[in-house]
């Protein structure tokens, strides 16, 4: 997706050659105009599936998530918690998670009453790295016996193992912009 | 907001006499057709106030905050962050807040690269009970000196003081649904 290549190209920081912030747009600061076309060019993508909703985990992926399901007949959104609060429900399916950018194990959890093996999900998310997080959710629909219609990421970092693991359980995976390797400070895109 | 009420009544579960649980389209799942209704209502109520950013808190303010910027002109929505990653910037507008449904203090944490005197904002949460949140956020706009043009909140609990404490500081508080009471786990509207 051009547009979105053209926005990292232009705003990301770069740390240690390593890190992607996109905190301007994507993280912190959410630009609500790019997240619409991101939400058609997800549409294109998966024009062929059926989405009777559309499962994401806290927090970066919460709002692309909701802005994505108005090009999807403007299905529920789901999406795992990592912090309960006192009042959720026990009755919860769970998966283990490892996230890099905080160095520390979450257990990510969604109420049972939210996932039906009727379900066709599509998954969508911000970042797709070690895959940790997106394994982590496919698990948990797995557990629920709900369909997965496909995994909808912005950027993948190619350098990282997650694309291999979603392919090898046969998930359609796409994503926006593909970082194949950070050089000098400069994004290279697949 | 009527719709606002009737979901409420047909769909909210009640604890206690006290606690409203609305996990089933606002907090945990998320009725992306009904947010954006919900963002129609906020533009006719602040119809006079220039709006140039919105602003919410970690978790669930940020899909309703989302879809209401769509009614705003797409201003960009920055959220609050209460779990913060080891690549944010150190630079930042904080303030405590109590989470009374986690039983915790957090530190909630803006980067001020993106508030600054000249952003007219507009709060967007959803749910004002103590106000401790919403108290949290007027505190870091107040360091921005950005000028907060109004508080918009789904469901307000009038039982508890967070109006009054709003209200204290000249701010436009507008809330879609204010829940007077509970009574034999039946909800009544102001």
């Amino acid at each position: 997706m051009q547009l979105l290549k053209d926005r990292i190209r232009t705003d990301a920081k770069i740390i240690e050659n390593r890190i992607i912030k996109v905190d301007n747009f994507l993280n912190h600061q959410l630009d609500i105009a790019l997240f619409n076309e991101i939400g058609k060019e997800f549409k294109r993508r998966f024009s062929n599936k059926e989405v009777t909703k559309i499962i994401t985990i806290e927090t970066s992926g919460i709002a692309i998530a909701s802005i994505v399901a108005q090009y999807f007949n403007y299905v529920p959104v789901v999406f795992a918690k990592k912090h309960v609060g006192i009042n959720m429900n026990q009755d919860v399916y769970e998966a283990k998670v490892y996230s890099y950018t905080k160095d520390q194990e979450y257990t990510i959890k969604i109420s049972k009453e939210f996932l039906s093996p009727n379900d066709k999900v599509l998954i969508i998310d911000d970042f797709l790295a070690s895959g940790s997080a997106l394994m982590g959710l496919v698990n948990l629909l797995f557990q629920s016996s709900a369909e997965i219609s496909g995994a909808g990421i912005v950027i993948e970092k190619t350098f990282q193992e997650g694309r291999k693991r979603i392919e090898e359980k046969g998930i359609q995976l796409e994503s926006l912009a593909i970082i194949d390797s950070i050089k000098d400070g400069q994004v290279i895109f697949k």
